[in-house]
């Protein structure tokens, strides 16, 4: 055969971090990427892209998803030189919504199912995490739900679970991007024992509150003291959307991922929540819109 | 009437920090302090002490347990000017069980009921942490099972739940005392920011897989980079007695508290680990003996 059956996977939006989870906590959105592969014995690169990212994302062998790809084939003996690749892009590039992590997981989990499974889901999880960097984004890419992930020496440990509460996430984008590099030098080597302590505290009381459904103790768990206070110059109006969405009834509020695309948790007024969040950020004149986001329960999978 | 009723509580023993959750995780564990303490009108003390403590503890009015007694008494309107106190402690004193929160909830859930239960739980765990400065001991001993706590502009929140897993905790007592001042005087003032995220992704694994029966991810959540390192040279050979308790079958290992006594968490093989415990803490010249606990899912409460 000269080409492998093509299968049609699907990978959902990320949130990571969640307040004070900073590095360790991710949720999965439902909205998702769509990427359609085919192997190819012939040493040929096909790729199609609409949706976000079309025009700009480039569809030649500098192409992400295909060195992904490439990199999963060269695992195996199999031996495939080329690829054809359809995208479909629901979530807004370098935003803070996991795209580039939706990327690399889509690329392995479709060359994974192209070449009959020879990966199970946690080697999936090590070659993302290998190749993004840290787990946080990638592990609720690949299992869905509400992940914690740690990494220690070289071993990657992920647990997902659904949250007891029905939580909604709406998310305020901002027209501009932020990379994550530049969010990522905005923060210091070293933090006081303190701040260190007050976010051990409450991403404890983040985690037990959505595990057993207490509304109350979530309410007050999403406070951050390690990375969004130095994040807040790079996200103009910031504060100001925190406080809008919060006096619009949601729970808690936090960068999502390296942002700039600020979340609010809450349980009723997502409209509400969502138009506030957006007036702040006018103010700071800075356009944007908001989604309205559940948790993914499914993760990564094959839809053909 | 010139006395109250005369009210009997037990409150449990207690283990903070369980390696990642520095000053905000809490277990309450199966051994009791008991007190029995009856209001007397008249400006006269009467206190008897026996088990833990005995000829150390004042008989007076430095006594803690009456001086907290007393502030619960001052903040209402009763007329009580004394007391019969009679204590039976269980708990060894200053080795990081929780026996200073014990003796503090004690007082004030016993004034409580002899006052006919003016205060609610949620007052009587922003009383207790006012008097021990921070709930990680106090709110594990008034809820029972496994805690997590955090402070915010004077609120305190805690919300207390019983972990997935049968878990057993084996607690290595060494013969000496260490204060908890002396213990925190060795953490430093700043940390790396890798380290803070090293405790924000143990502690969220930590709680996860405690909420959700997950053993393979608990085993790799215990350790700690933020107080743990800074303690080891007050308690020697600890890393000695960590490394037999996870030899023997442990999950993982911490300080109890702010030490002395170390801590294995397990689910078979109890018996072994105590033992290897003892044997690796005596390599040192400590001499120690071994308890092993169950989580008590009751909290402090009356039992007469």
């Amino acid at each position: 055969m000269n080409k492998s059956e093509t299968v049609k996977v699907q990978v959902p939006a990320t949130t990571a971090n969640c307040g004070p989870g900073f590095d360790a906590l991710g949720i999965a959105c439902n909205i998702y990427n769509e990427l359609e592969l085919t192997l190819l014995r012939e040493n040929k690169l096909e790729i199609e892209i609409s949706g976000e990212g079309t025009g700009y994302l480039p569809e030649n062998d500098k192409n992400l998803i295909w060195k992904v790809v490439k990199s999963v084939v060269e695992k195996t003996d199999a031996a495939y030189e080329g690829a054809q690749i359809k995208m479909h892009n629901n979530i807004p590039l370098s935003r803070g919504l996991g795209s580039s992590a939706a990327a690399i997981v889509a690329g392995i989990t479709a060359a994974n199912c192209a070449l009959g499974e020879p990966f199970d889901r946690q080697s999936v999880l090590e070659m993302a995490t290998a190749l993004e960097g840290h787990p946080d984004n990638v592990a609720p890419a690949i299992f869905g739900g509400m992940t914690v992930s740690l990494c220690e020496q070289n071993v990657v440990k992920t647990l997902s679970f659904l949250p007891k509460i029905d939580l909604k996430m709406i998310v305020a984008v901002p027209e501009f991007f932020l990379s994550t590099k530049k969010a990522r030098k905005a923060l210091p080597e070293f933090v006081s024992m303190s701040d260190a302590v007050f976010n051990v505290a409450h991403v404890s009381s983040l985690i037990a509150a959505m595990c057993t459904g207490n509304i109350d103790v979530l309410s007050h768990s999403f406070n951050d003291k390690l990375h969004q206070p130095y994040r807040a110059d790079l996200i103009p109006g910031m504060y100001e959307v925190f406080d809008a969405a919060k006096a619009a009834g949601a729970l808690g509020t936090a960068i999502s991922g390296a942002g700039p695309s600020l979340i609010a948790f809450a349980v009723h007024e997502e409209e509400q929540i969502g138009r506030a969040m957006v007036a702040a950020f006018s103010k700071y004149q800075v356009d944007s819109h908001y989604l309205i986001l559940d948790i993914d329960n499914k993760g990564a999978r094959r839809i053909n």
